[in-house]
């Protein structure tokens, strides 16, 4: 048996002095790989604490996070990657990620007059509930900026208009850039982001909008469910791409309603869809378990 | 306190003497009308056991569904209608129904190939589930007789080609009215019914399809919302009206997928859906729960 | 057809002029009960909105729960009241309540140390969701007067040891009286009232708890639950009696937990429990949903 | 790129010529267990598909449950066990179980006279849903043998009497090794066993039994149940250990019931509850997906 007092030196020394790590792996699908990729972790002085996996038989292709441990400071975990790029992830066609666990991304929060959103993320974000710094929101109006003050976050005004949008844009990237911006929520932000734009941010930028069974396409998308009797309203949140509304979806959710709800009441129960389904897809996100193939997620438990 | 004897004899005669009956109604909503309904039942040696209401502020309508016991012969429940008519009715501009609450309405089942949806019918039929007689399903194909003979139904085959739907069709009202139908359900039935047959059958047609968050047209939509990465997969079922799938809904559900489910899950998951949807819808009919309006449904509890 | 301007001089009516009422309602069951009381009310200038009724066969016990509006000032509806006793309650052995729907009922709050009930019934009283008024909050301990601070709820410190029981309860009720509470709830208040104190208070005193299955009746359940490897943890919220936790239960319910779970999360998850099925129970007795009958409880929807 | 032809190749070995084979693990929690295991496993010619783990934290122990694929017939997987236990096992403390994947256990099912549990089994196993052999019914009473004999499976009637429980045992216990049976499902199964019974078979007997919040000790729970106006309602299935119903919990469900529901609804309710919380905890025994510790289990996912 292992004694108290050594399991205790190795839990202080697990809890103070280790890097965190979480790794994200897909290449095609062969043998070996979860013993290639822990073993090669525990020959450089780490410690695979969590291990995830997903074959996508159709396409033979391979999904993996890992969380790690590693006994190292950062020269010696910058020579791991280097190492583990060589011998590992070249010898197995591997797309690979690996992330500071401790370290909070910095996230930036694109708004516009909509504000059960914004509330919602500020709200979680005060209660210590998302491991993320929020550097700045960024909104084509001024009108949420007292709720923006009142969590002390510093709030862009950014007007976008038919003539400016290019200019608009350039100066998001600027204040982004100035803010190392990791990822970015579009948190009912009405305005559409050019490809240019977009694809600067591949599988950063989270959006979220309301769904239907079926779809209703036009300008009132309540309204149009109301006046067809829907019994199910939903919303999802996907990755943005250039094709708008078609990027890889992180998460979705339905409530039920009846012939007792109002227009109003749809509009109500929707706004917090929206909220839950975004906070979700923002949780996935900063925990580093979505993994996008294929225009598809891989969302790991 | 009334006596225990005479509690009996009252539930007794309830139970073996008395006229169960449901009562629909909707009307532009107003002052004592359920007053006026329940006292008229009253008046006329009725009594009403249940009621519910729904009021649709935005269109001023008013909805009722009342289960009522009648002390009464088929003459005398009879001359109650005409004068249900004359007195209320028409004074408050009511649409209204009364059904025979044990009698089992008709129901025939139309089906092509996919069995799913008639073994669970069929199922649920034979254990006593369902107060309904199913005298006749009809199919466009013969594959499926073997389950109707399995369960003691009688099954036409009616083919239906390019060149003879106008014939087919007659053919299979020529069968609905031979067996006095009541009501419809197309359980994965893969004709589309011509307006003139949908229009002898005013929400008397009862239709499953699948659904999707956002919705997949083409001709292979579970393989569409499997490529799209979908989280959500539904169901929903209908009355058919002569505009293709935009019917008043009647019921809807759905059901999380994620990676881990390939393509021939979705499809299973959907199957299992649909029959959970349209049974309930079936149920909600038979019951006398729905109630449609402006393409739309109440739904009593 | 009704005009339109008729109807929205009687939509204005009812929303300014009308008094409107709940009406509780429970006899032995007999004919013609629904019929009686909406025409009672009818004749009486009233207008039934909304009815629920259930009856309970084994019992042979009719409940029923009325929404009305009356086009009467109070002495009228005082004048109503007397009449209904008079000449309906009485014939049929009724035991009614009747409430003004629009006046907010006087919630008093006891709690002892732990904040999370307390901080949810605040947060959803600031912000509009329980039409009741809080006019003071009562504990034995000071600790939690910050939180009535904040939301600017007074609050009273009423310590209670072994000895000053008596005196304590007296001062409570003091209390009580002269801010005319109309019910308390106890959010973790974590003495026994006495059956004096009860009995001042049937079936107005609301209390929550944990509860487990199987049931871990020592002092630290949630360690208890842990060590049994539950899967499943409930919250319990019900009327006090002087039958200590075997009142009246209002709302059960339950949330899941798995192996990857510790006693702390099982705790953290019991609190969230305890708050929404408190908060649950308090809205069903403000909004006059509960019957109670024969020590449980009718909840109508 | 791994060429398709050679993916071919490598599926139809792995399909047709490899042994799958799942193992569980628990031991003391230490670093570099997930590579030490899964890096043996590829040294010997397997290959590990899955892998799951759980580290309880306030017991210090490790949990891993990895399904595997070896190149390798019957007498060299015998080899690999061998050196599994000497080389690693011994080596980390470790308790472990390796069970060939795609072999039945063996399940007889003990029953009384309800028949509710034992339909639902008979059901899945015939329509193949259950990877199972189920060679033997035994029952204390002759009741249920036409259902036995309707799935075509063999019934032993053993009568239990006072006087007789010993023998009663004896001959159970040798007809469960006659058919090497590797678990017992007590699909309402009124009698109590001995603790030599019991001792015979450690988590290799699964019971399934109502539960309730609060719980009711006597002898007709539902009918205490309902009487307490309970709304909610439970079912718990766990392995049988010789303190009597205090074994671990495989698996717990509720139901929500309300006034609407007699006490033959609650019955009727939970013998629903109790087919699938059974059904569940026997899926995920055949799985070996449980790993029981300390008195409670580790349900993999």
């Amino acid at each position: 048996m292992q004694s108290g007092l050594s399991w205790y030196v190795y839990t202080l020394k697990r809890l103070l002095l280790m890097k965190k790590t979480t790794l994200l792996i897909n290449c095609p699908d062969q043998k070996g790989l979860i013993a290639t990729v822990t073993n090669f972790i525990l020959e450089k002085e780490g410690n695979t604490i969590y291990v995830e996996q997903h074959v996508d038989h159709a396409l033979k292709e391979f999904f993996m996070r890992l969380e790690c441990e590693f006994d190292s400071d950062e020269k010696k975990l910058a020579r791991f990657k280097e190492s583990f790029n060589t011998n590992v992830a070249a010898h197995h066609q591997m797309h690979w990620e690996m992330y500071d666990t401790d370290k909070k991304p910095k996230m930036a929060i694109f708004v516009s007059k909509y504000e059960h959103c914004l509330y919602d993320i500020l709200g979680r974000y005060a209660s210590g509930e998302l491991h993320v710094k929020i550097p700045i929101i960024i909104s084509n109006h001024a009108d949420l900026k007292p709720i923006a003050d009142a969590f002390n976050v510093p709030f862009k005004h950014i007007p976008v208009t038919k003539g400016n949008k290019v200019e608009a844009e350039r100066e998001q990237i600027s204040v982004l850039e100035e803010h190392k911006i990791d990822f970015i929520v579009l948190a009912r932000y009405m305005q559409i982001l050019s490809s240019d734009f977009v694809d600067r941010y591949p599988n950063k930028i989270i959006n979220i909008h309301h769904s239907f069974l079926p779809a209703f396409p036009g300008a009132k998308p309540y309204h149009s469910a109301y006046e067809r009797g829907v019994k199910i309203i939903g919303a999802t949140s996907h990755y943005v791409t250039s094709d708008l509304d078609e990027g890889p979806i992180i998460e979705q959710e339905i409530v039920r309603v009846s012939h007792i709800h109002n227009v109003q009441d749809f509009i109500l129960k929707g706004r917090d869809l929206e909220k839950i389904v975004l906070s979700r897809a923002i949780k996935h996100h900063i925990q580093h378990k979505v993994l996008v193939y294929n225009n598809k997620t891989v969302i790991f438990s």
